[in-house]
């Protein structure tokens, strides 16, 4: 059995949508950040880190999303969600995972989250004025090639497709027009037709 | 064959290192920052992101660390530098590797990278004077728990280990006196030790 300890609008929002593409059994578990439960002794227990997700399964814990989008796809592959057999393949995809979590989430951060790297005022509101150029233009390089479409990887569908989703699912609060990104917007429009998505965020609400 | 595109003293060393633990046939192809060669036309046709390590394989080319250190370990499974055929233990190991690329390196980046999110000088030095403290608690939970010991992983040697090892060579010039992370440390000193990354470094030098 597996729990996902999530918080809703988190990118724990990805990993929850691949385990319902994968017919997966788990339980969720829900984490409130307004009462600062990611710092209480009981959830830093899981993740010392203080963040979500996080995935508990019966050998341990695991943390960040782009390896747990990898875990459900290499534990249920015959949902198909990653091509686990093909290292150059699964690369690629582990690639524009990466640039999610350490180029697009981290200039969505710079919006809430800048006391992780500052603690002046002044600097923390500079960061946030900048959020919405940052990134419109991180993910301007998935606009313009590395989605391939209609899917993130082409014609098969994988883990890549929530995780652009629930990344995209924030461009407007972040600033961010999605008009000028249309193939994204084209793809959160896709995704959010599916069945899991429409499941997982409604656990959600 | 595989060629590597890389700069002195970023963290493509890390695959560098894993190419060389792998036996790996392959190119070295340096692009200077100091010319912004990485900015280059030529350069941004292999990689559009205009940051290194990019690494060209018969197939197309691959970026972003952790898939990169996930391609290697899966493409050489006889220098068994991952747990290929354990989805758990992978993903244990991506998730090490995804806290360097996504929390670690981000920390570091704000020292010389900081134009990347503010656009104001003030703001960029007032998040330079944070980051001795914001790379210190990064690797501060490395030190306290992920760091399994001897190697990141346990008695087995990875791609985790030479990428903790990338890292952790910038604490000084991040401002972090190692002696504050002595598990770190000693994992530095016996990294040194190994000829791979030996060769690495003089190749780089």
């Amino acid at each position: 059995m597996l729990t996902l300890f999530y918080t809703p609008e988190t990118c724990a929002l990805a990993t929850h949508i691949a385990l319902e593409e994968a017919g997966a059994d788990y339980t969720l578990r829900r984490i409130d950040f307004e009462r600062q439960e990611q710092r209480s002794p009981g959830y830093l227990e899981v993740n010392p880190k203080g963040r979500v997700p996080a995935l508990a399964t019966p050998r341990g814990v695991l943390t960040e999303t782009p390896a747990l989008l990898g875990f459900v796809a290499q534990s249920f592959p015959a949902a198909q969600l990653a091509p686990v057999d093909d290292p150059f393949a699964f690369a690629r995809l582990q690639d524009f995972n990466n640039y999610l979590c350490s180029t697009v989430h981290v200039a969505h951060a710079h919006r809430m989250r800048g006391h992780r790297w500052v603690d002046d005022e002044a600097a923390i509101e500079a960061m946030r004025r900048r959020v919405p150029q940052s990134v419109h233009d991180a993910f301007r390089v998935i606009e313009e090639g590395m989605l391939a479409g209609p899917w993130v990887m082409g014609e098969a569908y994988t883990v890549a497709d929530p995780y652009l989703f629930t990344l995209a699912r924030w461009l407007e609060r972040d600033g961010v027009d999605p008009a000028r990104l249309p193939r994204i917007a084209e793809h959160r429009r896709r995704m959010a037709e599916r069945p899991a998505a429409q499941r997982a965020l409604a656990a959600e609400a």
